[in-house]
């Protein structure tokens, strides 16, 4: 009865640890604010409690325990364990994650990079589930993605594989969070759709965006688009499909080089559906090459809201 | 002493045969024009005869031949052996190359894309010697890709992984070969500097460029462009940055997806060395991200001449 795994899913807002048998199963959970401004040294105390705790209240012991999984904001060294500056974490800086967890818990520990994790996960238990080749992107706060080939994760060099959001669409494009500009995160992500639609509202009286967001030109969110979008608002209709062309555009150059055979898009592309995922679909028919184009799989994420906490269990089931 | 092994190149212009020993040791080489408007029938025959003058000429008997690589222009399926209607070889739709081959020798033959076997030799016996995640990329008449990983070809899902030069960056740019505008081949290839240099040209009466092609403007190649570059000729090497300027983004675009160790760029890059390579390691690490810009060697092919005779060969040593 060695048979449990611990799962750690270490995000800018929130942690989380859970407790999984050997079918996968989560039998506990624990979720905390991260309180990011705190530092890496009260977080992983926190976690410390939170692992002991999940353990606890399962009726289990550490020595069921037979190993870790750890999900976390990247970049990171998977051999090391090593964490670098992620931009949600700050002041992690070459914290030496697995080793802390290690000489608590005594209990072998991988680390992984979220998106990696995250496609991982949608491999083994998800949409990806009997495929060679598949790519996983984020699209929520950012743009992120993971490779997983033959059941595995690439993690190319030196674990910075699978940065497909910033890929450069337009150097002349809309600043990007990771510094350059017109990267596909900063045309796609949902700031960056709310970005543009609070633009286009100033001039478009007739649009529904801005009465969904209550009239508050701040509130604006993609979720705004999408919910206008559904309702036959041209305007929103207009950035749902500016969205879907650069998103389409992105996903076509990796298609053509890494030739998937599906792609899997999470929380805005499930939230929209076919609304978003055709005229996707379409750009991408246009833009790649008739064979990887013909072979790929544009499909919405399965996992929904169990993906971060399955995420961190994969890496060790 | 049934350890040697034939190698067929199989391009649009010519067709060569090698015969290698054990230690990759190449024995004897036939050479013949492949006549591609003959079609694929003529040009079997054609193999054929040449892959038994190889063997004679070597005082070889078919028997010691224990296996038979292809490198062809794509699309073909490496599987079951069958090439589809590669843009240089008419009429080759649905050709069961392997198949003729293996029926008319009894050998075992592998067929592989052309890129994907140079990239292979350069792994073996080149450049790409000791990394882990190697991207070769021809640089001539298109740009091609191909893509190693632990030492195998990585392939995708119908072996169409690596056109890294049918990534669009202008949507509304220069027509391609593949039907699509601004692919980087659009932009960058041999073909595409030199129409970029002639329309130039016709506005800069103090280049160099028109004379150094004896003032035929028809006859303006990109080796041209390089050699007036040389000679410190600015409209040269304005046409030297912009290339530089398109590849350098492609590759930053390619090296946050893949995180490669090394990315080798063939012929047209060789022999203009650093003097487009250091331009493009500019852009790749201004337009990458910081870890995997950091990781990645940009450099030239090592194979030169010999690239096309080995990578038949790679496929089967």
């Amino acid at each position: 009865m060695d048979n449990y795994v611990v799962g750690i899913d270490i995000g800018g807002t929130k942690l989380a640890t859970v407790v999984a048998d050997d079918s996968c199963k989560i039998v506990n959970k624990v979720r905390k604010p991260t309180l990011a401004d705190k530092g890496p040294e009260y977080a992983i105390q926190l976690l410390f409690d939170m692992v002991y705790q999940t353990i606890e209240e399962a009726s289990l012991k550490l020595e069921t325990i037979r190993a870790i999984g750890v999900s976390c904001g990247g970049p990171l060294d998977t051999k090391t364990g090593v964490v670098y500056s992620p931009p949600n974490l700050p002041g992690w800086d070459a914290f030496p994650l697995k080793e802390r967890l290690e000489s608590e818990f005594k209990v072998p520990t991988m680390i992984e990079n979220d998106a990696n994790a995250c496609a991982l996960a949608e491999y083994r238990f998800g949409g990806g589930r009997g495929y060679n080749v598949v790519l996983y992107m984020t699209m929520s706060t950012g743009i992120g993605g993971g490779i997983v080939v033959n059941g595995q994760i690439f993690h190319g060099a030196n674990d910075s594989a699978g940065e497909v959001g910033h890929q450069i669409l337009l150097p002349d494009g809309p600043q990007c969070g990771c510094g350059k500009r017109g990267c596909l995160e900063a045309l796609c992500s949902g700031p960056a759709i709310a970005r543009r639609a609070k633009e286009a509202v100033q001039n478009e009286s007739n649009s529904i965006i801005l009465a969904l967001a209550d009239g508050k030109l701040d509130a604006v969110k993609s979720e705004h688009v999408l919910e206008a979008a559904r309702q036959d608002d041209s305007l929103a209709q207009k950035l749902i499909d500016e969205t879907a062309y650069y998103m389409g555009w992105g996903i076509a150059n990796v298609v053509n080089m890494l030739n998937p055979d599906i792609v899997l898009l999470g929380t805005i592309a499930i939230a929209a559906g076919d609304l978003l995922l055709n005229p996707i679909r379409h750009t991408v028919s246009s833009f790649a090459m008739a064979r990887p184009a013909e072979a790929v799989k544009i499909m919405p994420a399965q996992l929904g809201d169990s993906l971060g906490d399955l995420a961190a269990i994969a890496l060790v089931v």
